[in-house]
């Protein structure tokens, strides 16, 4: 099962996506408002409201499926193929940031580089696990249940900002820049197996298999719930694998004018403009 | 005037913390929604509800002001002798990290050292701005007015955990270990040359000038505001001067049957037991 949430005139509505039709699930503002149901799964199947046809939909339509995720925690350094490539020995433990909810946009929304702060902006394409069941001192054997479903996130960075200091917040969290969604993939339905793609203008520029990750979304839950209690509607970013453009040598940037296209197999893909502020 | 936040049955309630009462401020689950309202000055100082002797009061009713910040963003390294004392250079920036709400406590809570996380618990008296009004691309001039008032908070923090990674987040966010609080005062009555005590077992163990911060609370606002948007009760912890435990040689940290207790000037003061979970 599929589940998004659309932006209908000035309000927003949570949808479970068919083959062909979003069909709204009345009463719930967005998947964030509907995970708060402890039956939102059963809810979601069985909602018959309003039938939209997805060839009709404008792109800028989609929003992020979580509108106003109370915690967005990121993960760094979490592919090993990445890591071993750096010749860095696999940590023992996930380095965990934060990004604040104003930085999402929908999946197909524009990237709008800051006039002030668009000069070195990077991608980094990554799964987003978010969180359906209120989980606090878990093991990773636990941790699956909790989790709701996976969805695409480009951790869209600022590398200027981020390397200002050694705490990477400001390079992470800046207003509209984070693309998020297309919708949430029930873990049910989620391929594990699947790859992980982010494009520039159509150059493949991250190409992983998201199995490769250091920390999977079960010993991240594990882990994070240990420290503090994950709520429904939080989202963990698990982190980017090789290929950004702030490593490359020259470093690469997202310039105004590019699309940064991100897909991981079953979970659909994030399609953004790229451009200039003003 | 001061704003707080009163745990009353099962049920909170913003109040009014006048000079023996506690007027409550109706239809107002806390200060942060009471912030929301663009003329929640008036409506508190005009506030007449049920009035609570503060004699009387549970020192346990006392809650975080701001139950849930959306965003609490934190500094590092803000202290001109601290960091001078240490031998480094003033920041050009500001170093930014976060913590989640779920590691709030009310003003007289106790600090439980988490089993698994109880070893390295070290204090960090600041003085925690809070956003009265929206603050976006604010110069430091026009950033004083977003701001409602100060408070006082201890970004207590488990250093083994803020050590493990790069990146401080996980030891700085640990469940229900921050002590925030008592109340909001209101900028107007703020004494900006105010002195910050942290006291352990009635051992002064940091004592500094408020007005010694690298970026002040408006600096820190517009800076944070380039970056995102703040909101009505989004919380700034300003960062922590010199005196912290884990600087110390041989390093010292919370231990259980120890008090805590973190004032600053006409702020009021924090005053928590540290005890062992379970």
């Amino acid at each position: 099962m599929r589940l998004a949430t659309l932006r209908l005139g000035a309000s927003t509505v949570a949808v479970r996506v068919d083959e062909h039709v979003a069909v709204e699930v009345p009463g719930h503002a967005d998947v964030g408002h509907l995970l708060q149901d402890s039956q939102w799964a059963s809810v979601a199947r069985a909602a018959d409201g309003p039938a939209h046809d997805l060839a009709d939909l404008d792109p800028q339509a989609w929003a992020p499926p979580v509108l106003r995720p109370a915690k967005i925690v990121c993960v760094g350094l979490n592919y090993r193929n990445h890591i071993l490539e750096m010749g860095r020995e696999l940590p023992e433990h996930p380095t965990l940031f934060a990004k604040f909810p104003e930085a999402l946009i929908g999946p197909y929304d524009p990237v709008v580089l800051p006039a002030h702060a668009g000069d070195a902006v990077d991608w980094e394409g990554e799964v987003a696990v978010v969180v359906g069941r209120t989980a606090r001192r878990l093991t990773a054997a636990e941790a699956e249940d909790s989790i709701a479903g996976y969805a695409v996130i480009n951790d869209v960075t600022m590398r200027d900002f981020q390397y200002r200091t050694p705490q990477w917040l400001q390079g992470k969290t800046f207003e509209a820049t984070t693309p998020f969604g297309p919708w949430l993939t029930t873990l049910d339905a989620v391929d594990p197996g699947g790859e992980l793609v982010t494009e520039v203008d159509g150059e493949a520029v991250q190409r992983t298999a998201i199995d490769d990750m250091v920390f999977g979304p079960a010993a991240l839950v594990a882990y994070i719930s240990q420290i503090l209690t994950l709520h429904p509607g939080d989202v963990i970013a698990t982190g980017t694998p090789g290929g950004v453009g702030h490593a490359r040598r020259p470093p690469r940037y997202l310039a105004p004018g590019q699309e940064l296209v991100t897909s991981i197999t079953g979970l659909g893909t994030l399609r953004n403009a790229v451009v200039k502020e003003g």
